[in-house]
């Protein structure tokens, strides 16, 4: 955990969607920026499934985080115009709490006695954060990746939430492609002997099925494009003996990426984030997308997509671009040419950076009208 | 094995690439239509990882082939002017040798004694074939897939091997986002407690890791495209109790599909087929592609792709077009717009059939000249 990291205690039971509860809880989170008087210029970032909420260095943490280059004096998100705060999402296991974190009920882990958890649930605890940090309404709420579905619901739930919305790679829900890949990283994890029906502990652990379903995930976030030109057919220096042993650049690339995420995320929340995933649909019990976001009062929006995104494709931030738009929202819509597939708003800075620049100077702009 | 196989017996040693050698093999495979008096009427199908050599249906084995709709009188490669021949690879475990056959020096199956196999091997023995059944120089090489890597070795050994080719969904070499995804499946069955480095036996087989790999070859065969379309988010009649029980349609399929390969392949030939495929660079050793295919005496060449294919993408098999024309053969290219990714030549036969009817049209034209 970053010691910039701090904590906020509810102590109000959260109803879940699918119908648990919790009776208490914490929210991990982290802040850049100052709030200003009139507590208007706070914009929190709702993140994909496996960040924490160290998104940028801070005074407490210097170390880098994980959208390092997007937040900062004079970044893309200028922390000298707002109060940004990231948010560890109810599920992970980052200092939020989760299946990882002790049931008060048992004094153990929660793990599969955690209550079925949804990105709706992600949503109204995340507006528990906002209200415990006595903002009335949000300058402008981002979401990328799973932090896009979130960032839906949030507006659905609390239609005046915020004035300014930035999507990036999210979904109004998860397509078929989407849950096949997610399916098979859970049965990664829960065939791996050690899963023990998620009575796993420090020793035995499901090492061997979190790398290989970290690796999917690597598959599904990245794209063979960018792998072409990245990594090609280049062999390592070194030729493990054995038949099927791994002698290409990709293969290591693969590994040790597995290898950093193993032991640093909990497999119970990945579990339960993956398949809060796959449950979301923002326009369930609507007509349409159209009628499920009716009544959001948001003053503009911002919908980037990446051309190579194999896991929430373009077409999905399409259609909430276009579902924003007949609801009378001024939104601007982008389908980056980026070859860095989903995960392009983490490393391909040159293709982000100037949409997100430009979104936040007109935020700026149209907020001091 | 359909009762329709044949077998051929190959009593001289294979010397393969990598160093090892088979002292004597067998090559399983079917026929349609007849060779004519000539000899010169001869098409050669080298399929894909998984299929068997009964490609369509015959007198001998009226069941559906992999390729049905494409063999047979009137169809697009069409029996009444063709023999065609479908080859069941090197290395496969469908009726040619492979590491699931009896290793004749210790009476047990090779398993991972099976000496280390390339592509250039499936192409040396298919050519042992050809010579086997009398036929000097093929009408036409038919190469889908895995079958366009085998091809081009093919034609690059034996540059007189064939006067035309038709290249499906192939590659010149593997690219780094395959050998990615082949890697994964290959660590999922060898991660298989019962995977006992090869020495599974019927009841100790690697059941789930070949399920899983499966999965996650559907997952790179198709598109989220087609899936889009073909699930989208429909929900199953049952709804299993557990909480990552799998509740959508295409989870179902997915497992499906998957406990019907399951069993009917073996895990040894499956890594061995896998790995040879990774190894491929017909390029390896010349200067660029085209220096590669060059001397290679074809009177015409069609080479076809689909641009939602992920495991073979298009650009390859551009590659392969531009290297053929560069070398001064007549040579098209088309780049489907089928939805079905990589497997869209076994199912897609509305975009496939027009062109490939075409082509064996102009081939029969050609030669009749």
């Amino acid at each position: 955990m970053s010691s910039a990291t701090r904590f906020l205690e509810i102590n109000e039971p959260l109803l879940m969607k699918k119908g648990g509860h919790l009776a208490s809880y914490t929210l991990a989170y982290e802040t850049w920026g100052e709030l200003n008087s009139e507590s208007s210029n706070a914009v929190l970032i709702l993140s994909g499934l496996s960040p924490s909420a160290h998104a940028a260095s801070n005074a407490e943490d210097p170390t880098p985080g994980w959208w390092e280059g997007m937040i900062g004096p004079g970044a893309p998100i200028d922390t000298d115009r707002f109060h940004v705060i990231a948010l560890n999402s109810l599920g992970s296991c980052k200092g939020s709490t989760g299946p990882a974190s002790k049931n008060p009920a048992t004094g153990k882990p929660y793990r599969l006695d955690f209550p079925a958890l949804c990105v709706e649930d992600i949503a109204t605890s995340a507006h528990q954060l906002v209200r415990g940090l006595g903002i009335e309404q949000l300058c402008t709420l981002v979401g990328p990746s799973m932090g896009g579905m979130s960032s839906l619901s949030y507006l659905q739930q609390f239609p005046e939430g915020a004035r300014h919305h930035l999507s990036i790679s999210g979904s109004p829900n998860a397509a078929a492609f989407s849950i096949a890949i997610r399916s098979l990283q859970r049965e990664l994890i829960v065939s791996d002997p050690t899963w023990n029906n998620g009575n796993y502990d420090d020793k035995n652990w499901p090492v061997k099925g979190m790398r290989m379903a970290r690796k999917l995930g690597m598959l599904s976030y990245r794209s063979w494009q960018e792998w072409r030109t990245r990594f090609g057919r280049r062999e390592q220096d070194y030729f493990p003996t054995e038949l099927f042993g791994m002698n290409y650049e990709v293969e290591s690339y693969l590994e040790a990426a597995a290898r950093r995420f193993v032991r640093s995320f909990d497999p119970c929340s990945y579990l339960y984030l993956s398949r809060a995933m796959d449950w979301f649909d923002v326009a369930d019990g609507y007509a349409d997308l159209k009628a499920a976001l009716a009544g959001i009062q948001l003053k503009s929006a911002c919908v980037l997509g990446v051309e190579t995104d194999i896991l929430f494709p373009a077409y999905q931030q399409k259609e909430i671009a276009d579902a924003l738009l007949a609801n009378g929202i001024e939104t601007s819509f982008a389908n980056l040419e980026s070859l860095m597939g989903h995960d392009a708003f983490l490393v391909d800075y040159d293709h982000f950076n100037p949409h997100i620049t430009a979104y936040f100077n007109s935020v700026w702009y149209e907020d001091s009208l």
